[in-house]
C-alpha cells in the first residue's frame, strides 16, 4: 500500500489530524493497536480551549460538540472553607472554555471519518517505523496474522506516552524530563447533577478535590489519593464522603450522590521529550509529553500540536516548501512548556504534598488568597487555562 | 525605671517604632546587647518599598533617603542568554521602590534618636521579660555589671530571629512554620559603578546571580553558593568570575570588578511563628518571621509590622482602645504570609535547585519566559515588588 501520511493511533490527535487533511485532500491511513470499542470506551479529560473547539470546526466534527458542550466562563478556587470564584471570561476580554468529553470528540472525528470512507486500521500489532531519516519512510504491520507495508511521505506519532513511535527513535536523538508527582486522582463518573454549575478546585488539609462534569446530569469527580492506592479500596460511600469532608460546606452540600459507573485511579506526572521531529517522523501529543490533569492542558496541548504538524503539512503539499515542517518542533514546544509549567503551578499549588509540611500547607493558601484577590494573578490563571494564543 | 514601651532591639524596626512613638509623646527606652558601632556596621538589604519610605518619613528619618536614595522603576530577569526589563512602574500606575542600604536607614534614624535624646541603652545582657500575660510587664537586664529593671505598658520585641523576645513565649503557646533552602548568597560590597541603572536577577545554570547597588559608585552583587560554602574559598577574582560566567553577555561586559571591601555568606529560609502578640508583648520583623532576601521584602515587612503595632499603641494612648493592638497580629500575618510566599516563589523560579533536576530548570526557564511575556504576570510580579497594600 501506499498513503501520503500514515498516522499511528486514533485517539482524538490521530483523528483530527486525519480529517483536517482529508479536508485539503491529502490522503492518510490510521493505524491503531486497540478495538474500536476499546478506543470509543477510554475516559479522558473534558476541558476544551476555544483554539480546541476551533480547530474541530474547521475538521467538521464539530456540530454536537457546539449543540452540548457546555460554555464556562469562570472556574472556582475553593480552600479555607469557602469558594472563589475566577471570571475567567471578564479577565480574558471574552474568552471562554467549553466543557465535553474528549470521549464525545473522539466519536465525533471517528463517525466524521468513517462517513467519509477513510481507512483505520484497528487491531493492528508489530506496527514498526521505517526510513523516516531518510526520503521514504515505510510502515509495517501485522493484521489478522497477515504482515502489510505501507509507504508513505510522513508518519505522524499519535500513539501516546506508551506508543511505539516515541520508542522508535535513537534513545541519543532523545532528551527528555520527567517529574513524578506521589500522588494519582481517584475519578468517578456518577449520573448525577453536578454540584456547582462551574468546575470547582479545592485545596484541602486532606488533600485535592475536584468537582467538575460531562453534562448537566453527568458528574465527574476526583479526589487526590496516594500514588499506591487500590481503586477496590474506595466503595462509592466512601468516596462520596471523602469528596464532601475536601469542600467548602456550601459546595458539599450541593454534590448529589448516585451509584458511579466508572471509577479508576490515574497517577499525575510531567514529560517532554524533545525534539518532536526526526526528518518524517512527527510526534504529536501524549507521544511527546504528558501533563497532570490539573490544568485541563492534556488534550488542548494534542490539539495545538496538530494545528501546528497540519500546518506544516499543508505548506508541504500545497507549496512543496519545507519551511512550516521544520519549525514543527521549536513551535510546538514552546507552547508545551509554556502548559507544562501552568500544570505543573497548578498541581503544585493544590495538591497536598506530605514533604512540604505545614509551611508548605500555609505557602499554598497565601497563594490562593492572593490569587483570589489580585486580578493580575487571577488573569493570569484565566490566560492560561482558556489557553495562551498559538 | 519606668517607661511606657520597652523596645528590644535597636536594628531599623525597633528604631523607627521609636520615632514613630515620639513623635506622638509616647515614651520609650531601646535595649540592644551589641554596641552601637556593631549595630551601624551590619550590612543588610538595601531595596525599599515606597509604604516603607513613607514610613520613614513620618518618623523625620527620610530626610537623607530623599536626597540620596534612588528611585527604580523597574528591574530585570534575566534567562537564556538575555535580560528582560519589568516596568514595574508603567504596570502598577506609578509605583517604584527605592535603593537605600539598611544600614544608611539605621543610622539616620539612630541619630534622630540621639538628637531627640531618648535613651537606648547598649551591650546590655541578660535581658529577662516578665509579666507580658498580664497588666504589668517589666524588663530586666545587666549593663556594666549592675543589673536593671525597667517597668512599662508594654513590649516591643524587635530584637531579631535569634533574639530573646520570641525565646520568652512559652513554646505551646508558638506555631512555627519554617523552610531551609539548600543554599546561600555570597554576597559582595564593592566601590565600583553597578553593571546596570536597575537590579538584574539572573537565572542560570551555574546557579542565581544578582546584581544591586547601594549608589552609582558603590555595587552590590551575590551569587549563589551551597549552605555549606565557606567564604575564604572566594577570593575576589573568582567571585567576578563566577559572576560574569552566570549573566547575560551585555550584562557581564558592563560588570566593573575591583577589591571588595565586604564578603560573606547568608544562609536562605523562610520562617514564621504565629501568633505575633502574646498579651503586652508583640513581636516586631525578623523576630516574628525571616524571608529569603530574593523578594527584598525583609526590612519592608518589618516596616509593615511596624506600621500596625504603631497605629494600635497610638490608638490605646489617645482613645484608650485595645482594638488596634487585639488586631495587630491578624494583620501583620496576612501580610506576612504574603511576603513569605512571594519571596519564597522568587527564590523558587531563580534558584537552581539539585535536586529538581533538568526537568525543574526547564519548569523555570519556562516560568520566566511566560512571565516576563504576559502583562498579567508581569503585573502579578510588579505589585509584589513594590509591595502589596497595607
Amino acid at each position: 500500500m501506499r498513503t501520503q501520511v500514515v498516522i499511528v493511533g486514533s485517539g482524538p490527535s490521530g483523528l483530527l489530524l486525519g480529517q483536517l487533511l482529508a479536508a485539503i485532500g491529502v490522503e492518510t491511513i490510521i493505524l491503531e493497536r486497540s478495538s474500536r470499542e476499546h478506543v470509543l470506551g477510554r475516559v479522558r479529560a473534558g476541558v476544551l480551549e476555544q483554539g480546541t473547539v476551533d480547530l474541530l470546526g474547521e475538521a467538521g466534527a464539530a456540530d454536537r460538540l457546539h449543540a452540548q458542550g457546555l460554555q464556562h466562563a469562570g472556574i472556582s478556587l475553593a480552600f479555607d472553607g469557602r469558594a472563589h470564584r475566577i471570571d475567567m471570561t471578564a479577565l480574558t476580554g471574552g474568552k471562554h472554555v467549553t466543557v465535553y468529553g474528549q470521549t464525545e470528540v473522539t466519536l465525533d472525528l471517528m463517525q466524521k471519518r468513517e462517513a467519509a470512507g477513510l481507512v483505520t486500521f484497528f487491531e493492528t500489532s508489530n506496527v514498526t517505523l521505517y526510513g523516516f531519516d531518510g526520503a521514504a519512510p515505510f510502515v509495517t504491520y501485522d493484521k489478522d496474522g497477515v504482515a502489510h507495508r505501507i509507504d508513505c511521505d510522513f508518519i505522524a506519532g499519535c500513539d501516546g506516552y506508551h506508543g511505539v513511535s516515541r520508542r522508535s527513535v535513537p534513545e541519543s536523538a532523545l532528551k527528555t524530563f520527567e517529574r513524578h508527582y506521589p500522588f494519582g486522582w481517584l475519578g468517578v463518573l456518577a449520573e448525577v447533577p453536578p454540584a456547582d454549575h462551574e468546575l470547582v478546585y479545592a485545596n484541602h488539609e486532606r488533600g485535592f478535590a475536584l468537582c467538575s462534569m460531562r453534562s448537566p446530569q453527568r458528574s465527574r469527580y476526583y479526589v487526590q489519593v496516594p500514588a499506591d492506592e487500590r481503586v477496590e479500596a474506595w466503595s462509592d460511600d466512601r468516596f462520596w464522603d471523602e469528596l464532601r469532608s475536601r469542600l467548602p460546606p456550601q459546595i458539599a452540600a450541593a454534590v448529589t450522590t448516585g451509584p458511579s459507573f466508572e471509577k479508576s485511579i490515574a497517577p499525575l506526572r510531567s514529560f517532554v521529550a524533545e525534539p518532536m521531529r526526526f526528518g518524517r517522523l512527527f510526534l504529536v501529543g501524549d507521544a511527546a509529553h504528558i501533563v497532570p490533569p490539573t490544568g485541563a492542558k492534556g488534550l488542548n496541548l494534542a490539539a495545538s500540536d496538530v494545528r501546528y504538524l497540519f500546518a506544516g503539512l499543508r505548506e508541504f503539499y500545497r507549496e512543496r516548501s519545507q519551511a512550516g515542517l521544520d519549525a514543527y518542533s521549536a513551535k510546538a514546544l514552546a507552547r508545551v512548556w509554556k502548559a507544562v509549567r501552568f500544570s505543573w503551578w497548578m498541581t503544585t499549588m493544590l495538591h497536598r504534598f506530605p514533604e512540604t509540611g505545614e509551611f508548605g500547607q500555609r505557602i499554598q493558601e497565601a497563594e490562593l488568597d492572593y490569587l483570589v484577590h489580585s486580578k493580575a494573578a487571577s488573569t493570569a490563571l484565566a490566560e492560561n487555562y482558556v489557553g495562551l494564543p498559538y
